[in-house]
């Protein structure tokens, strides 16, 4: 039953990659807790470089200086 | 002064239906809780069907074979 | 399928309301998109008065003020 | 190391004023918790009108309306 | 700089089994994504099973029936 | 009309520095965007230390080593 939301900034993650996040953490939750696979639910949200900020400044800024 | 967060995969809901959650949710903080629906805020987050899980496997992958 | 995140101040709802909220939202993604009841999760958050502010203050100064 | 999430309605925000949301929240948490710019995280979710519900309505008929 | 956000129902979890959840999504993100270990923010939250509802009843409402 | 979630560790914000994020994050909004205190909600959420993961590991053990 747990419910898992992953934020990432959106910069090109495949639909192969998702699957894998997906199955990941739902085996995770299944082997640490005990958790039902069939009710763990996983939501993926991708961010716009331009709206997420990590030590002040957006990620677009960041990565335009090369950080 | 509820605030309501409600996540549905995309998949073509319309904006009449998406009137109908957001006045259903807010009568319902009324009705049951006493909630002023002057200041209920609802929204509606709609999510790609490859960025959701579960069961372990996007609603992708489900909806491809047949579920 | 749906995920439904009901945030509160924490003013003594009972068991029974927060019951009521449960089924009355899971009903009305039932009515109003088709949704399945049997995966549809509502988690509901109480906040304290002290962490929630709307208009710039905290809803504990507003309580006192008798807003 | 804090995490803060800011909804707006999606209505032209720019990237200029979306960094300043950035850096004003990264100070204010520096400021008043003596928290780590370099760890705190600012994610900026813009939601479309018809997915924003205040007073039981979505905010497009709102704006329609004129309010 | 993913933030991932773990719920789960307040069912004993110990602090050795969050430990094991927050290294676990960590390690998943590097491996899946390439995502820095050292900026990635995993958030946990138990919720009372009053608070949990799935098929349109509280976790707790369910435990009794012996689900 | 803006909702700002605000996560922090719980170690001991006061009541009054916790008014003064609520204060300051309603006021940013409404200088850079130009929304409306009235209907600015903000929402501060303290975690507990075991459940705040960073750099694969929690902030009960990272307070310990002395990080």
């Amino acid at each position: 039953m747990p419910y898992v939301n992953i934020k990432i900034t959106r910069e090109g993650a495949t639909q192969e990659q998702k699957a894998e996040l997906i199955a990941g953490v739902t085996d995770l939750l299944r082997d640490v807790l005990g958790k039902n696979p069939a009710t763990t639910v996983v939501v993926i949200d991708e961010i716009d470089t331009d709206n997420w900020g990590i030590g002040g400044e957006s990620v677009t800024v960041r990565r335009a200086r090369g950080s």
